[in-house]
C-alpha cells in the first residue's frame, strides 16, 4: 500500500508538543514489606539528609508522573575529588522496590527497566536527566562517593509532560466516594498516556495502538476533550497501512514514523468503531469522508478468513488476535464477534456517509454472519457460545457476540449471567477485556451490574493503592506478570481508562 | 592567605583548551588471558557484526588516547521497539577487562572505574558519550535487546584531545630501538596528561598536583614546548597558597578554583626548581621575579620542621611527605634531601634575580643543613645515609641526600653504588621515584648507569606491552595496584614521562 503522504501531513501537523509542568518532591519516605504488604514510612526531608557510600533517598511526588528528572547537587565537606556514582530507580508502584533488576529474567527487554547508573563528575552540579521516565517515586542510591566528601541534595524536582489538559477537566460527582476515586485514578490513567500520541503506557512500550486508541478516546471525550489528538491518531493510522490495506495494530513515531510488522484481525476492525466514536464525540463530517475508505475496507480484509460455513476460521493464519492476555483463550468466536461488532459500526458510518449501498450491502452481511454465528457457534445445552474444535467456553467469545450483535436485549443479558456460572469458562484477566465486558453488560441494559464490575475490577486496584489502573490486574494474584517481573509492568496504561468513560457517560449525577 | 586574584587571571588567561583530533578504531579485537599471559586476537570488523542479547565488540584504537566516543548505531530486523541497554567499558590496558568491576573493593572511589550502563532509546541514532576517558580499548556489550532486532554500528570514533602538538616534536633518534620506543611512549604518556592543565593522569585523579608539574614540565620543555601551559599553572600554584603560604599539594579547576586542603612538605618545596627549570628554559625573567617571592617563602615554612639538631624532624606532625608510594618508607632523610635541594636551586633562582642578600643566606643555611645531615644521618659503618630512630636505609634517602647536594662526586657515585648491596635497603616502586633516581645518578656522573635503569625499568613496562607509562611498576609484580585493581590504576602517569626528558637532554644523536 505504501505511505499515504497527504494523510501523514495532516497527522503530523495535528501532533501536540506535550505541556511541561514542574513537580516537586511531596514527601521523603521509606517502604518496608511484609508478607505481600508494603508500607510506606514518613522519612527526614530528603534535603537534610548527607549521604555517605551506600546511602540513599526515596522520594514520592504524591501522585503519577510522567517525565523528566532533575537534580541539585550540593556537598559536604572537602573538594569533590572522584565521579560519584549514582543508581537511580523510578517506581509506579513501590513493589517495584522490592525486585532486583539483576534477577529479571524475563522475555521483555530488560532496557524498560526504569534505572539508571550515572556518574556525576563535579559537585556541586545540576543534573538533568535526559530520559522520561513514569514514576511516582524515585529511589537515589549514592553507589560509592570519595571520602573527601558527602553528597547532598539542594532540590529535586520533575518536569512532568503530558497533551491532557487538567483545566478543561469536569469535576466528576457521584454519591458515591468510591467511584469519584475510581475517576480521578482513570482520569490520571489517561493524562498520563496522552503525550505526542495516545500511548499504550507512558513506562513501556509508549506506542500507538489501535486497540488502546479505541478505549483512550472514547474516555477522551468524557474528559481532556483533545479531540484533535484522536484525529492525528486516525489520519496517522490511515496513513501507514499493512501492504494489503489492513489497518496496522501499533505505529512508532520515532526514530522513523513505521508501522509494526504484524497484521493483528481485531485490532484492525476496531478502526471502524473508532472513526464512528470520533464522529459522534465531534460532528466532523469532514474526518469522517476522508477516512471513510481506509475504515470500510477492513471488513472485506477480514471476510477473508471467513470460513465455509460462514465463521472466522479457527486458525493462526489469521494472525494475531488479541482479545485478552489468556493464553489457553480460543479466539475463533471472539474474532467473529469483533467482526459483527465492526459491521454494525461500518453502518453507521455508511449512514453518515449516505452510502446507501454500502449500508445494504453491510446489513446483509451482518444478517449472515450472525446468522451463522447462532447456527454453527452456539451450544443450545449450555446456553453459550463456543469457540474452536474444543468447544471452549469463555467471557471474551460471549462479550463479544453481545457486542456485535449476535445476540440481544434480554437474552444477551441471560447470555452474560449464564457464562459466570461455568466453572470450565476461560475468565479475563486484562483491563482491556475488563472495558470490554462492562460495555456488554450496558449493552445488554444490565447498568447495575456493570457498574458493580467496575466498583469490584477497578475497586481492587484503587484498593491495592493504585494511582493509575494497570496494563494488568488479576484480582488472585495482584502482583502478576505476563513479562516475569513487576519491574517491566506497565501500572499506567492507556487501556485501563475504563472508569472515566463508563462513570462520565453513564453514571454521574 | 587568601586568593592572589592577579595571579589567578594571569593563569586563566593562559590556560588552553585542548586541541581535538578524531581517530578511528584501528582494529576489532579479542582478548584471552593464560595465567598472567594476555593475547591480542584479530577479530571480525566490528562494522560487519550484527549483535544480540549479550554480544560484544572490543575496539583497538591503535593507541592511547584521551577522549570522547561517539557511535553511530544501526538497527537490523525491525522496528527498535524497546530502549537497548549497553554496557560500555574502557581500558588503557587490557587487564582492566578481565577483572570484574563488581568485585572491586578498594580504597578508591569506584566512580574512577570507566565503564557506563546506558540505554539507547532508538535505533538508528548516534550516541555521542559526554563524559571524557582515557583508553586504548573499548568494549561494547549488548546486555540485552528486544527480540524484534539487532543491533549493528555503522561508525566507533574517538574525539581525542590534548594540549600537546604532535606536529612540533621533533624526532628523537638513537642508535638504540628500545630508547626510541621508551622515548615514543614517554611522549604519548606526557600528551595524554596536557590537557587545560597539567594533569596527573588523564584517568584518575585528573589533578593539577605540584610534584608531577615538575616532571611534566622537565619533559615539555625537550618535546611539546608548551611553555605557556608551565607558566600557567605556576601562576595558578602562586594564586592558591595555603593559610600559611605554602604553596598547595595539588588544585582543582572544576567545580570551582580551589586548592586541596592538605599539607605536603616536598612538593611545596620542589616548586623551587619548577621555576628555575622554567626559567632556564624560557629565559622568562619577568615571571621569576613575580613568582620569586612565592617560591622562596618555601624554604622560610619548611624550616619551621627542623629540628634542634638541624635536621627535619622525623614526626607526622610535618604532614604528607610523599617521596615514593612504599608505606615502609622513612620519610626523615628523604624530605632532609628535599629541603637540601630546594636551597641548592632556590640559590640559583636568587642569583637570577639579583638578590645577593638572599644568595648569601641560602648559601649559609645549605651550609648548615648540609653539616647536619652529615653529623646526624651518615652512618659511617655502613657508609650510608639513615633515617629515623629505626636508622632505616632506603634508596630515598640517597637519592634525594645527592640531589641536595649533601653528598658530590665521587662520593655520591659510592654512595649510590652502596645502596644497591644493602639487602634491607627500602627500594623503590613507583616512575616518580625513579626519575628522582636517575636524575641523581646524572648528578653523580653515572650517565651509564642511569641509562641501564631507565633501559631496565621503563623498558620493563614497554615489554609487558606498555602504551604509555603508568603510574606504579613494580618490576616484582607489575599487576600491582594501590588501590585494590587495576581497574582504577593510572597507565598514563604524568610522572612517568622520565624517558623523554632525560634520553632528550643527555642521550641523542
Amino acid at each position: 500500500m505504501g505511505i499515504n503522504k497527504e494523510f501523514l501531513e495532516k497527522a503530523l501537523a495535528l501532533l501536540p508538543t506535550p505541556a511541561q509542568q514542574t513537580v516537586t518532591v511531596a514527601d521523603t519516605v521509606t517502604f518496608s514489606k511484609n508478607g505481600l504488604k508494603i508500607t510506606k514510612h514518613p522519612a527526614e526531608d530528603y534535603r537534610l539528609r548527607v549521604l555517605s557510600r551506600g546511602d540513599s533517598i526515596c522520594l514520592d511526588f504524591g501522585d503519577h508522573q510522567v517525565g523528566y528528572l532533575h537534580l541539585k547537587l550540593r556537598r559536604v565537606g572537602g573538594h569533590s575529588d572522584a565521579p560519584v556514582p549514582l543508581h537511580i530507580r523510578f517506581a509506579e508502584q513501590p513493589i517495584e522496590f522490592f525486585e532486583n533488576p539483576e534477577d529479571y529474567r524475563g522475555a521483555i527487554c530488560s532496557g524498560w527497566i526504569q534505572q539508571e547508573f550515572l556518574h556525576v563528575d563535579l559537585v556541586p552540579s545540576e543534573l538533568h536527566m535526559p530520559r522520561r521516565y513514569a514514576f511516582r517515586y524515585v529511589k537515589i542510591e549514592v553507589s560509592d562517593i570519595s571520602p573527601s566528601f558527602k553528597l547532598a541534595f539542594d532540590e529535586i524536582y520533575c518536569t512532568a509532560v503530558s497533551s491532557a489538559d487538567d483545566t478543561v477537566l469536569e469535576p466528576y460527582s457521584y454519591n458515591d466516594e468510591l467511584l469519584c476515586r475510581l475517576d480521578k485514578i482513570a482520569c490520571r490513567t489517561l493524562h498520563g498516556c496522552m503525550q505526542t500520541v495516545f500511548e499504550d503506557g507512558p513506562k513501556r512500550d509508549r506506542r500507538l495502538w489501535m486497540g488502546d486508541l479505541r478505549l483512550q478516546a472514547q474516555a477522551n471525550y468524557e474528559t481532556y476533550k483533545n479531540n484533535n489528538l484522536v484525529k492525528a491518531c486516525l489520519y496517522l493510522f490511515a496513513a501507514l497501512p499493512m501492504p494489503n490495506g489492513q489497518i496496522s495494530a501499533c505505529l512508532f513515531l520515532e526514530p522513523e514514523i513505521e508501522a509494526d510488522d504484524f497484521y493483528m484481525f481485531d485490532y484492525a476492525l476496531l478502526y471502524i468503531p473508532t472513526l464512528l466514536d470520533y464522529y459522534n464525540a465531534t460532528g466532523d463530517i469532514d474526518t469522517v469522508n476522508e477516512l471513510y475508505n481506509s475504515a470500510i475496507k477492513q471488513i472485506g480484509i477480514a471476510e477473508k478468513w471467513i470460513g465455509e460455513n460462514g465463521i472466522v476460521i479457527d486458525s493462526e493464519e489469521v494472525g494475531w488476535r488479541f482479545l485478552d492476555w489468556t493464553a489457553e483463550l480460543n479466539k475463533q468466536a471472539g474474532s467473529h464477534g469483533v467482526l459483527l461488532y465492526a459491521i454494525k459500526k461500518a453502518i453507521e458510518l455508511a449512514k453518515i456517509t449516505n452510502d446507501e449501498h454500502t449500508v445494504k450491502l453491510l446489513a446483509d452481511k451482518h444478517k449472515k454472519y450472525r446468522k451463522a454465528a447462532l447456527d454453527v457457534l452456539w451450544d443450545n445445552d449450555r446456553q453459550l457460545f463456543i469457540s474452536g474444535k474444543e468447544r471452549q467456553v469463555s467471557f471474551a467469545s460471549q462479550v463479544w457476540m453481545v457486542l456485535g450483535g449476535a445476540v440481544e436485549g434480554e437474552t444477551a443479558s441471560k447470555l452474560l449471567e449464564q457464562i459466570k456460572k461455568q466453572s470450565d469458562a476461560i475468565g479475563m484477566v486484562t483491563p482491556y477485556m475488563y472495558h470490554n465486558y462492562i460495555d456488554a453488560l450496558i449493552t445488554a441494559g444490565d447498568a447495575n451490574k456493570a457498574l458493580e464490575v467496575i466498583k469490584s475490577y477497578f475497586g481492587g486496584m484503587a484498593e491495592l493503592g493504585a494511582d493509575t489502573f494497570w496494563e494488568i490486574y488479576n484480582p488472585e494474584n495482584p502482583d502478576e506478570s505476563p513479562y516475569g517481573g513487576t519491574i517491566v509492568n506497565s501500572y499506567c496504561h492507556a487501556w485501563s481508562c475504563a472508569p472515566a468513560y463508563f462513570l462520565r457517560k453513564y453514571f454521574s449525577k
